[in-house]
Order: structure tokens, then C-alpha cells, then sequence
């Protein structure tokens, strides 16, 4: 397992194709650092005592201990772990964990590119085994690359006016395939040693040129970032764990861009395009009931402490609203432990977490994030919109009147309310909370996505079922048994 | 295990002391049907095939098959079978299955009877194991007495102006104590066997009269039953299932009732007479998360159901709101789940469920079922308030008015159409519909209660401590260690 | 202008057409008492000097004292008088006043029938005045037949199977029309003197022979209703206004019904269908501004007397609630105001509100009344589904149990608090309750209509202008002008 | 009436006491650009034939035109005027208008300042109708400083530690007043001539020094204003009228500041100073239905907008949401029509609006605008956060490549999608946006701060004795009038 510093070292060194505000930049360009020390984490934390091995598997290729994000779910244990990883890290860092997408991306791959094979004979899932060994072997971060460009939301790719608007193949050859297209919103790519690429939605057969996936070095020949980095706004005399956080989007460009055929791990099988594509999204929205209660639990921790810092914490219209923000914390992860609980095993031997549980609780997660910011906002009050720059609060004259007149509970410091009320700053009113807010709602899929999700895979017609027959509505066939147990919640 | 036949056959023997709409009744009287009904099916259900022994579980006293609603949960699983069963059977009936009461009550003795004996010395666990024996043994339905008539509500027992507005204890003898005051809503005690009285709140020491817990049989002397019972309209022509259901409510109330002490199970140990309401209302809560799982389900399907029939299934607001009303099923059943992974063991050797996790599921399900009402009510549209009775479908003039002009989706017989707007009007506009809307806010506990409750036991020091230090702002100990292992989830 | 009583003995004398429960009925049925005291009503606040005359208005026809609600709008002042006179007599009657319906479907044929004669050079507004002269002079109450059985949902009145699914004309005589079909949920109709008959939707070229309006005595030949009456429970020791309340809705069955040319208001106009049944809905949503908010003011007005009666007045929760409660009285009063405020005249001299501010405050009313109902069973708690019948506080033996038991604020009698439970009781947790909520839902017009209303109506593009002109995108025309001056609000 | 030119060399001209980021500030300091921009159009509108004199009005001093936000309302028409032009400007900037605050805290002085001199036989409304001139007749542009820094928030001013966390009279001279304290969200205080100092709370006898009103020259001598100022990012090739917005708030620290008596409007009389705290808060809420309901319609056409570049204008959910967010804006605008049409005259001749309806139209505002930014949000899509800056758009190498993949609605250039979600992201997804979305929900008066008033200000006893007139509860006096004639809504 590599350290954060080995990591950062790998990244020193690859190819410089990320533009970044019209300029073409080095990976360590300062810009990159908070989404950098947030990746730099994932690989020091497994070797943190404080965290106790949680980031820590064992490979059941090599039989080696591995870093867990590089890691196939083989048991439910292993999901249990990788949500309490996640929210345990997210907590630590006070946000996204960037590298769970690798993991995800890899989880489902494992799964589909056995089954495509099982159906046609193909050696994908061996392609894809040797792949992982060495992932795993030298503790390498994947991010994934799934959001097309979409042009017309309504029209499928074939039906474009530009059939690049979703990434296809274009050539193929005999050593590999030639690519063109762009993916959005492809998170962390600029710190990321590899990009998965999948396809973003179910494909027909006249879609055939778009079923591709496979996996490319970030740096590789053809491809382009155009990169987008967030941080907390700095700090210069103030300093805090929450301002060294970041990360990255980029618009990545396939401009002829050639995979070799040993990292291509599907073209052309349409039909398991769309597995594939809720298959990863099922990972990361069981994923994100760690992080999301995680960041959940954050912004419920900063009412609370608002309201302390603002004398206020017994006010009963805040210790409802706290619990309020708790329900949501506790109904996220509940979600994630229900599809753990509730996990299937596919024929590669990997774990699936139960899809209808992921989508309830990241859609509630989605749903919930402006409800959480208004309530920190309404608690906090109009002081973390205003709070004057740290520059302020050392300047010789305005410094004394901002630590005079910022004074509330008197049991609380001036500097300690300045430090707590900059961190609801740096949350909300700042170009990274305004940007985290959207970030919060799409990411992982948008609470509109889970909604067809949820309508499509529940069983409606044994609700339909248990209903009829209560009205007294005759079935067909041996209604009694379908009623009590054909639904296998737990 | 008894049958629904020798249930029923033993009620009939039982002492006269039910007032119903001013009269003394049998507990055979007609209006019991339906809650009569309801308690038979969990003696029946237990040997129906249908249900593969859910509802049979091994007593951990006597070793041999009882019925679960008489068990102690002895193992994670049987918090998991306890849920299960309890939507199982919840989704057969249309509604609460009525004998988990007993069962939280029992269980929660089981956990603080033990307790109380080691602090104290007393013997109230040999005594309750003594009588649970006898319940196991024969079969026997329990119901519990848990919320006292509270009078005015900011005032403690002591300080009411009428000491008896909580039941309490008014003399001690050598053979057992006597007491007096009155239990509201308590339900389904019109059927039970035995009543299980417990103390509904936190108590102080100046409140030591009140802190009294014990079983009788609820044909006692001098315990009168002032008896509320509700059913859907009956059906003369169009029988349904879900006409036969029915609970009922008694004001109960003690006049000088003698206990006898080998019933008694607390007298005056008033430091544990908020942890035993709790508990009781913890086991109750993550009942809760079994039937209001099954009953959601069940107004989803309803309104899914209504869709088809109208012929706007297809619509995508009817899709987005079926959706919804799933995540709300999900959630609640998820929570109870998430309650069992995070459970632990008393010193007696009872499991018992995660509090926060049952609360915030049974919040959920309370703060929930109006807009599930409404919900129904918006996609059947008005015909569910206004459908004529059985009757006009039956007159030789207004029948064949009402078959022809009832038609809608022409796939679905008038006959079906009317049998579904029939239920949905017995589910809603109906005198059961508006009394089953209160019974699913309150029962179990209102949304407020686990709103405080949610506030009180979630670790809120914890998470203000991952937001300090992402501030910056110092703090004492090994905080690091606190952020990252403190919180057990999982 | 008649008196209650006047208008009671009219009743009594006609024909004998209505079936209520699989029986041929009088209009002077018990069953019918409730329904029968509100008609009453609005003869008798009249004459009420309580009221001020709020309910008199001067003939534009007669220059005559005229019953409010026979009169047509022909001022600003008119229209806030009428949502004034509703709210009123809405609150002092503890619900729905019935006779709106009627004076919303004359002021609509007002405006329509002159607008068909200008552009066909027909004579309906000449038959109309003529008719509505008689209405003023004999002050007759009318209600209002509109929403069609309309088969199934997604199909027009001429795609149905069965094409009398809407009500149409089947024959055209010399002397008048035959039309067949029936109307849902016409309420009211068993205690009015005539029924106004409008189309119920837009309709296309196709569906002339449904575009047809009229009004008939509610007991002519061919005309059947097959009614379902509503009251709160009767009462029998402590009696109370709210359980003199009632309401009736039929399905109005026409099986070749005659009417006379003189009653027809139109006839195959077809592109004036729409515009009559929308101007119907927007009188009809403006007089719910007036009723909602009495309705919503009671909910609110309940939820403080129960919070009083328990003695939890004081609690933070309970006053921001009822602060949310008020805010829902006073938005949807207010949009009734705007929408007086915003009025338009039309070419017959009637004074019509705005559509979009009527439409936002029904919408708003119709999504709020779940939430009411359950705020006001939070607050008054188990108690108002649980309360025994009066019979039992009647009784020996119960009633001194239940009148000790009940006490709470030690300030307000047993018999009081008796008396504000069972009107919680009587409103919600009771045949009457459950059917009120759908018909608060449904009634005027469902969310989802106004949803559909809103959308259409709303100069949008106006709107997306502003927002192209703040990002710079270059628009066609004297966008400046646009912006500022198309929007005329006020 | 000055022309925004002429306010700008007004500015330049003023003495330097404002910090910004650490240091001393010049008004005309860049930073400052975007708030200098929205205060001057307040002068240029005035002269715009396109707003046809909406924001002229004659004075009641002088007769003479003058700029509304000068003005005093001496009828309901100016009540009308003023609300609809704070809407036509704030749709046209694009935000908060800034000048209402002077208009807001004028009105309320020339009603209080009357009131105390009747009660105290001061002269406090003489030196104001002069000042008032003078403001009129030079067109002098005031903000307000209304909210004090408050301390520990349960305590009273007496009460805190450091008695100057409220503003106070340190000291009283023959010639004036010298005052100690600071005001915080002190807005556009950086770019006003003056600033009116007014009292934040109902104050008690022991808070003597603390009732105090004056105004200042907002660079007079002992005046510090530690100053943030917020503008959309800046644009170099894609400018827009939203990027030239902009706002300023400061913390205005007065430290033994000199107020010559004549422009002290209160000194001393506490039982005014929440008189006059709530009525300035008054008058604001009624200019926030004119601002916050523009504001919410620019969310609704964004929100439009985006799904019309999408290509989903016609999805259900879209039409529904928009509809939604289009009842918001009524609602809102009505709630201050509706105030205007219940205005009252105080004895000063000033028309008041109603406080219940402003309040109602505020909070709903204030609840609202955290989901109508993530309606916005969620229509738009991630883009809105991750469109890279317009300097990629320039790059010869991803300039091309941006502009390709940019595409989705063909009829929309690419440099229209990338205009359009250039605003959503300036509007969401920026410091400016982080910031704007806690300015929407506390500027003007948070929710629970609306929500107190509103329980307060009502007649809740009125509706109780609705509610207990319907139940049969006795009451005192003459119900029935009480009922039918107190509240005098319209």
C-alpha cells in the first residue's frame, strides 16, 4: 500500500494535459492541492492506527493486504466496512472522499464483464482480472468517467446531430480502439493515476458504437482535461482542517484517443451497457450513504454548535430542528445497512448491495441538502454571510472592534466564535459552498434519477396484489403465497 | 399454540366488565368483531404454511415452539424475524396486527425486572419469569397499559391536583398492593387476556407511588373497560377482507384494584420507571417500523391501484409520486433493520434494537401517513368521498345508473371499479378512515416524543466535535481518537 | 329575498327524484338535515343584521335588494364583498356554505353567454337575463352540475366507449335539446332549486354535442340523483352548531332529459366549452379563497383551543405551528384579495377576478388541509379518536370515571373539555372527518388542476426574458419595454 | 432628482472611513463597483421613460416631484406604487434595489416621531419633517442600521457583559448625543449618503440609554464601517447585466460618535423603540413582497430557461415544478397587495400596511428560496457548478472543444447554452451565490422572527371563540357579534 506522499510523487511525474482556467497546468499546480491532500488521505488513512485497518482489505486475488478502495466486495461484511470507511473518512475530511468512484467503477466491472463473457465468449472479465491485480498490487487510484455530454436530453446518441455528443468508438483496430467524445463532470480525474469510463445510460441496438467501457492513464495520449478545482478559500492567519480540503471536475476529451484492447472491458454488447451503468451508480449510491451521512452529520454538528456559540441551544425550536437534521443523518445510513442487509451475490462472487435501499436513502440525501444548508444558515444567522475578511481581524484599528463586537455566548472566545463562524462561511457563503450545494444534490446521481429507479424496480404488482385482494378483487393464480412471500425484504 | 377458535372460545368466558356506548357488553358483542378477528389471526397465522414459521419461535425457557408473540428475542435474528412478521401479517390484515404490544411489553420486562433485582435485591424477574412461563405455556395475549390520563400535561404525577391522573399505587399489603387511576388508549384490551400496566414517563423521587409496573387478567375485579371500537363500514353485498378489520380503545380503569404481588414487576424503584417506559416504547417503535412498513405499502398500492384504474398510470407525476411513497416504505422498514445490525444484549440476555434508529423510522412514518392519505386521495380523486353505498348499486333503477356511469378504464369490470373506490372509501372517508389517520399519528409514540427522544440520545457532543476541529478551534483529549472511533454505527 | 324558512317549505313541495341509500326519498329526509340547515343559512344571514348586510347586494336588472348570491359581480367591490361574505358566513357555520356554486356559475354564464351571441348572433344571454331575473326576484338558490364521470381519463368525451360518459345532447328539437349522461359529485343538488349544467373541460371540434350548458329545477322529468348525505354524528345531551352542519353530493343521472330552449345557455359552440368551465372554476376557486380561509382559520382556531385544554399553550412548538397555521389563513385570503385587486371587466359588464391569483391560493389551500388536520391532532393528541361516546359520560358507573379522567388545565370543566374533544372528534376522527378531507382536497377543483391552471396561464416567456436580458443573450424587439411594462400586476 | 451620475460624484466626494480586506477605502473603490452600480440606477430609473414614472412621486412638504424612495405614503395608492416599483426594478438589476431601506426606515420615523412628540411634547417629528426636506429636496440616497451585534442572544441590553453590544447614549450634551456601539449587515451603507440609526428590539425600562434613533452622514466622525462587498464574478468576454450587480454590507462601529440633536429622532422613550424597531421591520417586509417576489420570478424564468436549453420543457415534473415556483411569486406579490388593501392611517398622516399580511408574504419568501435554488439546480444540472471559466472558452486548443460538446438543444447556439449557464452558475455556484441565498433568507427579518410576529399579531382569541362557539362552549358577552364582526379582514 502506497503513502500519500509515494501518491503524490506518482502524480509529479505524469503528462501534462489538464487546462485549468485557459492555461495549461502540471497536476501540482497549487490550484489542485485541497482535491490532492483529499486523495493523499485515502492512502494514509490505511495506514493510520486511529482508523483501525478499516481501510484495509484483504485481496482475494493475491490474498495480499490491500488498500480497500482497490478492493471487491466478497462478503457483507466488506459492504459494512465500506460504508463505515467512508463515512468515517468523510467526517475526517470534511467532505467528499474522491476515491470511492475507482472503487465503484471496479465493484461493477467485476460483475458485468463475467457476465458479457458468460453470454459471448469475450475475455473481458480476464482482461479486466489482470488489470485489477495490478491496481490492487501497486495501490493505484481509479476515478470514473460516466456523465456524457448528452447534447439533447431527449434523443438517444444515435440520434444526435453530433453522434460524439455521447463517447463512442469510432475505429476499431486489431491491437485496440480508437475513441471520441467527452465526459462531464468527471470528478477527481485530474489527481487520479486512472480513469474508468462507462456508459451513462441503457443503449438500444442501433447504439451500438456507444457501448464502450474501459479503463485509460489519466494522462494518456488523446485525452484531454479541461479541469475545473474547488477549494475553502484560503487562509492566512487563521488556519483549519476544513480550508485544506478540494477537489476537481473536468470536462475529459476524447479526441482519437486509442485504448488498447486489454483495458477495453466492453464494446458493442448494448444490452449490458445499461447493467453496467446502474450497476456503478448502485455502488456509489451505496457509497454515498457513508458520505453523505458523514457530510449530513457535519452540517447537523455546526447548527449545533451555532446555536451554542449564539447562546441559543436550549431554544426548543432548535433542539427540534437538530433532531430533525439527525433523522436525516440516521435514515441515510439506516439505507446503506438495509442494503447490506439485503445484498445478493452475483455470479463472479461479488456482493451487490439491494438497489431500491441505495436509491431511498441517496435520494433522501439529495433532497435534504438545502433543507440542512438553511437550517446551519438560519441558526448561524447573517454573520456567516457578512463575517468580515481575516485581514480584518488583524488590522491594528478594525481588529479590536471585530473581537469587541463579536462577542456572544461569553463562555466562548472572540477567536473561537471568529473560527467557528469563518467555518460556516467557508461552508455556505463562499465560491466552494455555493458550488458544493449542486455538487451535493447531482452528484451520484440527481434525486430525479432515483425516482425512476425507485418506480422501476420495486414491485409494484405485489403491492397492487396485497391491495386487491383486501378489496376483495379476484386474482389469478395463488394469490395467498404471492401476497406473504414473494417480497424477501431481509 | 392456541387456534383464532380457542382464543376466541376462551374470551367468551371471561367476567363482564366492558362498557361500550354506555353498556355493559360481552366481549363477544358484535362491535368486537373485527378487533376480535384481528387478534385471532395471530394465534392462526402461526400455523398457516403460508407463513413458514415466522410467527413460531423457540422458548428460551421451556425449549419448546411457542408462539412469537410470546418469545424473548434471544439473537439478532429474532429482532429480524420479529419485523418481518410483523409486516407479513400487517399486509395479510390490512392493518396493525395488535398483539406486538404484549410482546414489547414483555420484552422490555425481561431487560429492567432483571436490572431493578440487581440493584435492589427484589425478586420481580423470578416473578415475571414465573408468569412469562405460564403466558408461553398457554398461549396467552397480552396487551399493555402504558399512557396514564396525564391531566394537565407540564405537570409531574405528584403535582397534579388529582393524584390519581397517573395510576398509582394507594396501599401496600402483605399479599400485593392496590392501586388506582385510569389508562387511556389502551388498546385492544377489549380482547387481551391479560393487560400489562406500565409507567408511562420519567419519574422523580417525589413521584415514588406512580413507579408501579404488573400484569392482570383484564377481567379483573374492580377494573372496568370504557371501550371505543372502530371497523370499516360492514358489507352486506360486496364482502372484502378488509371489512372484517377492527381494533379497539379503553379508557381502563383501576378502583381499588388488588394486585397481587407475584404480578407485580415494580413498586416505587422510580429511577427505573422512565428507563422500563422507554424500553417498552423502544421495542414498540421498532415494531412499528414491521406494520407502518406494511401499512404505507399499502396505501402505495392503493393509490398505484387507483392510478390503473383511472387510466393515468403512465403519468409521470403519478410515477414520481408512487416513487415517493416507496422511499417512504423503505426507509421505515430500513431503519427497523438498522436497528437490529446496530443491536446489543442486556445483562438478562435480551436483545434490544438501536434506539435512535427505531425512532427515527417511527417519526418518519408518523410525520408521513397524512400526505400518504393525501396522496390516495389525490390520484383516486373525489369518487373515494363520494361513492354511494352498496345499496344504490343494488336498487333496480340506480344500479345499472352506477354500473354504467362508474366505468373508466374499460379493461376493469364496474363491479372491480366499485370494489376498489369502496376501499379506498372505507380507508378514508369513513368513520375507521378518519380514526385510523389519528391511531397511525400517535400510536406508538407521536412524532414529538421521538422527536425529543432522537435529540436526547444522539451522541450531539460527538459531532460539534468533528466540526471544532475542522474549524481549528482546540480541544481537550485525544480528539482525534474521539472523531474517528467513538461513534459506533455498525 | 326569502327566509330560511320560506326556502324549507320549498323544498318540501317538490317532486320526488333523489335516492339516498337504495331509497326513493323527500327532500325533507332527516338524512338530509344538515345539508338543509346551511341552504337555509344563506337565506337567513340576509336578513341577519349580525352581518350587516354583507349578504344583500342591489339588482344591475331590478335595482333591487337582492340575496348576494344571485347577484352578479359588477365591481371591485362586489368581489371582495363576496369572498367577505363567505369567509363570514363560512365561519359561523363551521364549513361549507353550498350556495356559492351558484352564483359562480351564474356570473360565468354572464360573461360567456354574451360572448357566443357577439360572435354567433345567437339569443342565450337574452334567455339568461330572463332566467336570472326570475332567480333574483324569487331568490331560487341554484348549485352547480359540472364534472363529468368522464369515462377513462386520458380519453376525450367523443374517444369513450360509451359516449354519454360526458353529458351530451342526443337530440335537437324544435322547443328544446334531449341530453343524456350524468354528473359527479354534484353537491348540494338534493336541497337546491335548480341545477346549473356546464361543460366540464376543453373541448375540440369533435365534441359538439357535449359543448352544451343549461339550468333545471332539480326535480324535472328524466333527471335522477342518486345522493350520499354527510353530517358530523347527531348529538344527544351536548349539543353543539358544528353537528348541525351537513352536505349532500349526487351523481345527477339524466336518461333522456327534455329542457326547453329558454334554459339553454349553450349548444355546440365548442371552442366556448373551455372558456365557460374555466370561468366557472375561477369564480368557483375565488369563493374558495373566502371559505378556505374560514375552514383554515378553524383548523387553526381548534389547534389553539386544544393546545389551551392541555395546558401546553406556552410551548415554542406549539406557537410557531399555529404561526405556521395563520400564515396559511392569511396567504390564501390574500390571493383572493390580489386577485379582486388584479380584475378585469368583461364585455357584459362582469367584473372577473384574476386567474392566477385565485389559482395559487386554492392550489395553496388544497395542499395545506392534510397538514391542518394533522397539526390539530398532534396537538389535541389520542384523545380526539379515543373519546368514549357521549353515552358513556351519561352512564352511572362511566361517567363520573370519564368526567374525573378527562380534567387537564385544571381551569377548564370536564364538561369542557369534553365538549372541545368531541368537536375534535366530530371533525376528524369520524365519518363526516374523513370525507371532509377529500372534499377539502378535491373540492373547486383539485392541486393538480390548478397546477396544470397555474402553468398555462403565467406569461412564462415574459418571465425567461428577464433572465435572457440579465445573462446577455440577445433577444428580438424593444426587449427593454417588454420587461419592464408586459407584466401588469396591480 | 439627482441622476445616478450625479450620486456618483456625491460619492467621491465623501471623507475615507471604510476598511475593506484590511484596509482603507476610497466609495469609489473597484470592489465597490457593483453596489455603486445598484444604488445609482435608483437615481437613473427615475428619469427612464421606460418605467413611466413609477418611481416619482410629489412630496407632501413641497409639492414638487421627487424620487419614491424619498417619499412618505400618504395614500393606499402609494402603497401600491412602491411595492410595484421595488418589483419592476429588481427584475430589471436582477436583485435587491438597496434604497428601500432609507424608504422603510423614513416612513417608520415620520409615524413614531409624531407619536412620541404627542406623548412626550417633544420636538423629534419637527427635526425630522426638516430633515425629511432636505433628503427630499437633494435627493440624498439613506440606508439603515437597524440590527445591533447583539451579544449572547437571550440577554437584554442591560444585561450583557459589554453594555455597548446594543448601540447607546454614552453621554448627553446641550448640542447632542455621543453614542457607543455597532451595527452589523449594515447594507449598502458603503454607498449611501446617510445612514439612519434605529433601535432592533422592544426594549424595557432598565434599557434607558438604548433607545435611541438618529441619522448620519454616513462619513461623519467617529464612525468606522468595517466593510464586505459581493458582486457576481467579473466577465471579460461575455458580459452581462448580472455581472454588473453587486451589494455591500458592513459592520458601522460607532465609537464616541456625535449626533447633534437635531438629527436625534429618539432618545430615551423605550416603550417607542419596538414601536419603531417593528415598524421599520414592517415596512421592509412589504418592500421584500415587491424584491423577493422578483427575485423568486428570476429563479422561475432561470429555472424555465435551463429546461428549455435542455430540451425538457415539456416533461411533466418540469411543468409541475415550474408551476410551483410560479405560485411562490403570487403568493408573495399578493400577500403585499393584500397588505396594502388592509392599510391603516396613523395620526401623522402616513399610510401603514398591514403587519400580518407583510408577515405571511415574508416568511413564505424567506422558506422558500433554499428549494427554488435547488429547482433551479436540479433543471439546470451539474453544469451549473462545473462550466469551466469563460478563459477555456477562449483557449485556441479547448475553446473548440467546449463550444462541441457544449451542445444540447440544437436551436440554441453555443454560445447561448454557455451565456445562459453561465448566469445559473454565477447565480448559484459563486461566492456571490453562496452568499445571496443567506442574504434571501435573513435580509429584511429571518423566518422565526416573522413567524413570532405573526402568533403575536393575530387575533387568536377571535378564532378560538369560532372554534368554541361551534363546540357548545359558553362564552362571556356577545359571542355572536364578536364572532361576525371583529375581525375586519379587507
Amino acid at each position: 500500500m502506497r503513502t500519500g506522499e509515494e501518491f503524490r510523487k506518482g502524480l509529479a511525474k505524469m503528462k501534462t494535459n489538464i487546462y485549468i482556467n485557459g492555461k495549461l497546468c502540471d497536476r501540482t499546480d497549487p490550484i489542485q492541492e485541497g482535491a490532492v491532500n483529499v486523495m493523499a488521505a485515502t492512502f494514509d488513512y490505511a495506514h493510520d492506527p486511529g482508523f483501525k485497518d478499516i481501510g484495509v482489505a484483504t485481496s482475494h486475488l493475491s490474498g495480499e493486504r490491500i488498500n480497500r478502495f482497490t478492493h471487491i466486495h466478497r462478503s457483507q461484511e466488506d459492504l459494512f466496512n465500506k460504508q463505515k470507511m467512508t463515512r468515517l473518512y468523510s467526517q475526517e475530511l470534511g467532505g467528499c472522499v474522491a476515491r470511492c468512484m475507482g472503487t465503484d467503477a471496479t465493484n461493477a466491472l467485476s460483475v458485468v464483464t463475467h457476465e458479457v463473457d458468460q453470454k459471448y465468449g469475450t475475455n473481458y472479465n480476464e482482461n479486466f482480472l489482470k488489470w485489477l491485480r495490478r491496481v490492487q498490487d501497486e495501490d493505484i487510484d481509479c476515478v470514473c468517467g460516466q456523465t456524457d455530454v448528452k447534447g439533447n436530453r431527449p434523443w438517444r446518441p444515435h440520434q444526435q446531430q453530433d453522434p460524439s455528443l455521447y463517447v463512442r468508438v469510432i475505429e476499431k483496430k486489431s491491437d485496440g480502439i480508437v475513441v471520441e467524445g467527452a465526459k462531464a463532470h468527471n470528478s477527481f480525474s485530474s489527481c487520479a493515476d486512472e480513469d474508468i469510463i462507462l456508459p451513462t445510460r441503457h443503449l438500444t441496438d442501433a447504439d451500438k458504437d456507444w457501448a464502450v467501457a474501459f479503463s485509460i492513464p489519466a494522462d494518456c495520449e488523446g485525452v484531454t482535461l479541461i479541469n475545473a478545482a474547488f477549494s475553502p478559500p484560503k487562509r492566512k492567519h487563521f488556519d483549519a482542517p476544513y480550508a485544506k480540503l478540494g477537489n476537481t471536475h473536468s470536462i475529459t476529451v476524447f479526441d482519437k484517443a486509442f485504448i488498447p484492447w486489454e483495458r477495453v472491458f466492453m464494446c458493442g454488447e448494448t444490452e449490458f451497457a445499461g447493467k453496467l451503468a446502474l450497476l456503478f451508480a448502485l455502488y456509489h449510491r451505496h457509497s454515498y450513504t457513508g458520505c453523505k451521512a458523514a457530510l449530513s452529520e457535519i452540517m447537523m454538528g455546526a447548527t449545533a454548535l451555532a446555536a451554542e456559540y449564539n447562546g441559543i441551544a436550549n431554544a426548543q425550536h432548535v433542539r427540534h430542528k437538530l433532531a430533525d437534521m439527525i433523522s436525516i443523518v440516521e435514515l441515510i445510513y439506516a439505507s446503506g445497512l438495509a442494503a447490506a442487509v439485503n445484498c445478493t451475490v452475483a455470479d463472479s462472487g461479488t456482493y451487490i448491495p439491494d438497489t431500491n435501499y441505495c436509491n431511498v436513502g441517496r435520494m433522501l440525501a439529495g433532497e435534504s441538502i438545502y433543507e440542512e444548508y438553511m437550517d446551519l444558515a438560519a441558526i448561524a444567522g447573517g454573520l456567516s454571510a457578512t463575517l468580515p475578511p481575516e485581514a480584518d481581524f488583524m488590522n491594528e484599528k478594525t481588529g479590536p472592534y471585530l473581537n469587541r463586537y463579536i462577542m456572544r455566548n461569553p463562555e466562548i472566545s472572540a477567536e473561537n466564535q471568529q473560527r467557528a463562524f469563518r467555518l460556516f462561511q467557508d461552508m455556505m457563503s463562499s465560491h466552494w459552498g455555493g458550488h458544493k450545494l449542486i455538487d451535493a444534490l447531482h452528484g451520484g446521481g440527481s434525486p430525479v434519477i432515483e425516482k425512476i429507479g425507485i418506480y422501476r424496480d420495486f414491485n409494484l404488482e405485489h403491492s397492487k396484489n396485497i391491495v386487491k385482494r383486501l378489496a376483495g378483487i379476484e386474482q389469478d393464480g395463488n394469490t395467498k403465497e404471492l401476497n406473504r412471500l414473494s417480497h424477501n425484504f431481509l
